[in-house]
């Protein structure tokens, strides 16, 4: 019998349901990449791109080779970066001009890397970019939010393949942290006090079966209603509200966490196309109640008109499956429903 | 200046920046069909589907060939048809059991077909076929709503490439219906009993940019905030709260609107995959201020990291333009931002 799971949080519903793993063309995955001699986040092809906001290098020029991270404006911006903010609404119609930030950090000049490869350095070094573009980029009263996502694999929406992170800042609030910091506000309201991803932290201990990993500052786990096959959530132990906030000592095992869980869909699930992304509290820093974390989503299935239609999402793994697959390392082809 | 957009009726934001139109791989649709051979929905192959639940055909035997439109219960059934619903809820665990149906909808016994290309008549018994499973399915009390949909095209979720259409039954209403629910029920109240849908059509005729074509019964329209390229909803002029209420009256205008759209889309796009739905209010037909409609979207562009982590929707087309190259017939590559 498939099973319909909510998420813990949010009014997403999930239907588990083995047979569609069985279906034709289910769990595809093949792609292009870039070639070397276009990529513009080769070393040597810097002009490539719009002029650099940050770069890790020990010698040479800015927008010069050497770098061994490089944060750059996105050259097709969804949103763009002058500007003031003007909400208009008239009628049915409301919206916002397109005032934002959109950059790329390219996490390696190594075009072929994977960050489940790059050195605990490396994987550091991306962190630390990601906390000072965020705490340049939150220093700017128009953005309400930002995003700091990774797309891997043409699937997943990377239209070059060398490793590179993005960020994208908004002036609102995405749809999405409003519906989860307004779910840790009712639960804070309703359970004197108590942090809901804390709760789920706790519970899921208890309930063993959708941890994948843990080490001393981080816990990686399945989400009881995982919306895609081997989705995979890291959150700090500790109560922790906002990403930027993370120190030093905290990043070497997010570093190390991020690294383990990549590494094991790499292995196990044989290179798959994901997306991930930073959850945090809004720029405004009030919603102290919230619980950051970084979610993994693999791309293995199509989304289709069922999941257009209804906001509801099929998943043929569930995810105590997919914890079991991840952590005793069988591979799915032999394993998966 | 992009812009960012909030739907109609949800919290749902799209940013409308052209400059990601421009980005490597954008707009790309290539798929692979099915064999013929291996096709269960072509005549001579009805062994290789569950027996049939409803098959149009002058003569012959159930489960044989002649029929123009059959229906079967899905092979790789999202839910199962036997048993009761039972819900459960444990400290942050909430799920339903998967009770419901899930068929699929065989619209023409001719394999390359599509719908736009079918006969005035084919159609209208494609849309018969629907209202009939539709009033079938609506008595079992176990289920709160029934989604038909269509997927077109491998990028689409179609897993096979022969004409047809599917529909799951769900034990619970979706959040998407109830979002749109929620927001008929807010304006009637808000607007002195108004229909925001009815509105909705009022304004885009007065605002004219965002039509697409319109007939005696129905009216389509690329809505304000499209949430892909080309996304494009057909509605009855009238309030009507229900798809199953369609009179034989009525049938003949919508299948004439939607082969029109389709036909648009396949000449003007050239064929892209797609999706479409219809959104009819729940089975316990209380929700008498709904207003139905069916929305179509296109399959251009990949969703990512960004959408995936925020809720947000990036859209390179504004609908103003989609309207005005599906109205006047210009190619995408010659006009396109």
């Amino acid at each position: 019998m498939p099973e319909i799971r909510k998420d813990y949080v949010s009014d997403t519903w999930v239907v588990f349901s083995a047979a569609r793993a069985q279906r034709p063309g289910a769990f595809k995955k093949e792609w292009s990449t870039t070639d070397p001699a276009k990529c513009p986040f080769c070393y040597g092809h810097e002009h490539m791109t719009p002029p650099e906001i940050l770069a890790y290098r020990r010698n040479g020029q800015p927008n010069g080779s050497g770098w061994w991270i490089r944060c750059v404006p996105n050259k097709f911006p969804a949103l763009q970066v002058e500007g003031e903010v003007h909400r208009r609404v008239s009628q049915l119609f409301h919206s916002v001009n397109g005032v934002g930030a959109h950059e790329v950090i390219v996490e390696t000049p190594d075009h072929d890397a994977q960050m489940s490869m790059l050195s605990d350095f490396q994987v550091q070094e991306v962190i630390t970019a990601y906390k000072q573009r965020y705490l340049d980029l939150i220093r700017d009263k128009r953005f309400k939010y930002i995003l700091i996502f990774k797309n891997h694999g043409e699937p997943a929406g990377a239209s070059i393949s060398h490793p590179h992170s993005q960020l994208i800042a908004t002036p609102i609030v995405p749809r999405r942290i409003m519906e989860e910091v307004n779910a840790v506000n009712r639960h804070y309201e309703s359970m004197g006090g108590a942090c809901i991803y804390c709760d789920i932290i706790e519970t899921e201990r208890e309930e063993e079966v959708r941890i994948v990993s843990e080490n001393e500052g981080f816990i990686s786990l399945s989400p009881y209603a995982a919306r895609f096959p081997f989705e995979t959530w890291i959150l700090p132990k500790a109560h922790e509200m906002a990403f930027e906030d993370i120190t030093d000592g905290e990043r070497t095992p997010f570093a190390a966490i991020l690294r383990d869980v990549l590494g094991r869909m790499y292995r196990i699930l044989e290179d798959p196309p994901f997306n991930y992304y930073i959850h945090t509290a809004p720029c405004d820093r009030k919603e102290t109640k919230y619980h950051w974390h970084l979610e993994i989503t693999p791309r293995l299935t199509e989304t289709a008109g069922f999941e257009r239609g209804t906001g509801f999402y099929i998943n043929p793994v569930l995810p105590e499956d997919a914890a079991s697959i991840l952590t005793e390392g069988v591979r799915i082809a032999d394993k998966a429903p």
